[in-house]
């Protein structure tokens, strides 16, 4: 059984915002030469998540951006002294990790879906583990 | 290492509703041979998601959609053109997979448990991809 | 490739609570031989979830219930008899499981992360099962 776990940094610019990691997905895939199996999308900090969104129209992201914060607001209530309470909420909402499909050395995804780092708490440096798995 | 994605369509009737899935994944094991591994079945809509709830009594349903419509409404402030930025917001937080343990050929589930997938944005056809890895 | 399912109970003490699971987890792993490959943290119930959030200061999880309970109330408008519908909702939306990356023996964690278990109808005793998947 292949198996690689990569490792890449991006840097995020603002407070929220959204970072397309298909690039850095295919590049692993390709080293990994993985063909067949599953790839797990991590991020290992708690103010931040991986999500799947559309990648065409980026009115999308506009929203979602506005949809988050108004469903998650910063509380006044919130007693964490380092104030990203909100940021914790929406990270383990959206969730630490995307579990992808590989088939015939390719990553499995919708037409108009594209894989995401969703910074909650920037602007930061930020680690993304991809790991293949399969033959 | 066996592994095998396969894939079926639904048609979903409404703007938003579950479909069980659990039929079309015992269908997908059986036919994959797969023994003991994972399962990952994933949508590749970003107006959909896949998710885990009771099988039982539907009322949970019925709360579902309301708690979901009112906790992500489709808001007046959204930009994108579509008019759906509702249903990308919620397949973001309900999430585009759900990965399951398989065991004994069977995929391990609580007593209480089904794999749906949730419409957004329906009526539409809809394709799911279960992914069987493992021996 | 070797895989293996294990299983352990938890108590929940209150309505609603987070359970640290990285000790079980890493009996699991270490048990299982496992030294490259995923782990699949599954739980059976829908109403409770498995997540992954900041394990120093106890602030953020005080934050985290109060924002998780403001954000998916128990409506009176819920029409299923149990009376925990709000429990499902916060279920589908944290999700039944996580996947993680083993490497080189170890479960690969942020510094600040852990494995959660979140009991959203609680005092319950509860079963948590995770899986190693790999080499």
């Amino acid at each position: 059984m292949g198996r690689n776990v990569y490792q890449f940094t991006i840097s995020t610019k603002e407070k929220q915002s959204f970072t397309n990691l298909d690039t850095y997905l295919k590049r692993a895939l390709s080293d990994s030469g993985v063909n067949d199996g599953i790839m797990v999308v991590y991020c290992p900090h708690t103010t931040g998540a991986i999500t799947i969104n559309e990648n065409a129209d980026p009115d999308v992201k506009i929203d979602s951006h506005l949809g988050l914060n108004e469903t998650f607001p910063n509380k006044t209530e919130y007693i964490y002294m380092e104030g990203n309470s909100d940021g914790h909420m929406k990270s383990s909402v959206i969730g630490a990790s995307e579990t992808l499909i590989i088939e015939d050395g390719s990553i499995l995804l919708g037409t108009w879906q594209s894989v995401y780092f969703t910074e909650f708490d920037g602007p930061r440096t930020r680690t993304i583990y991809p790991a293949c798995n399969g033959q």
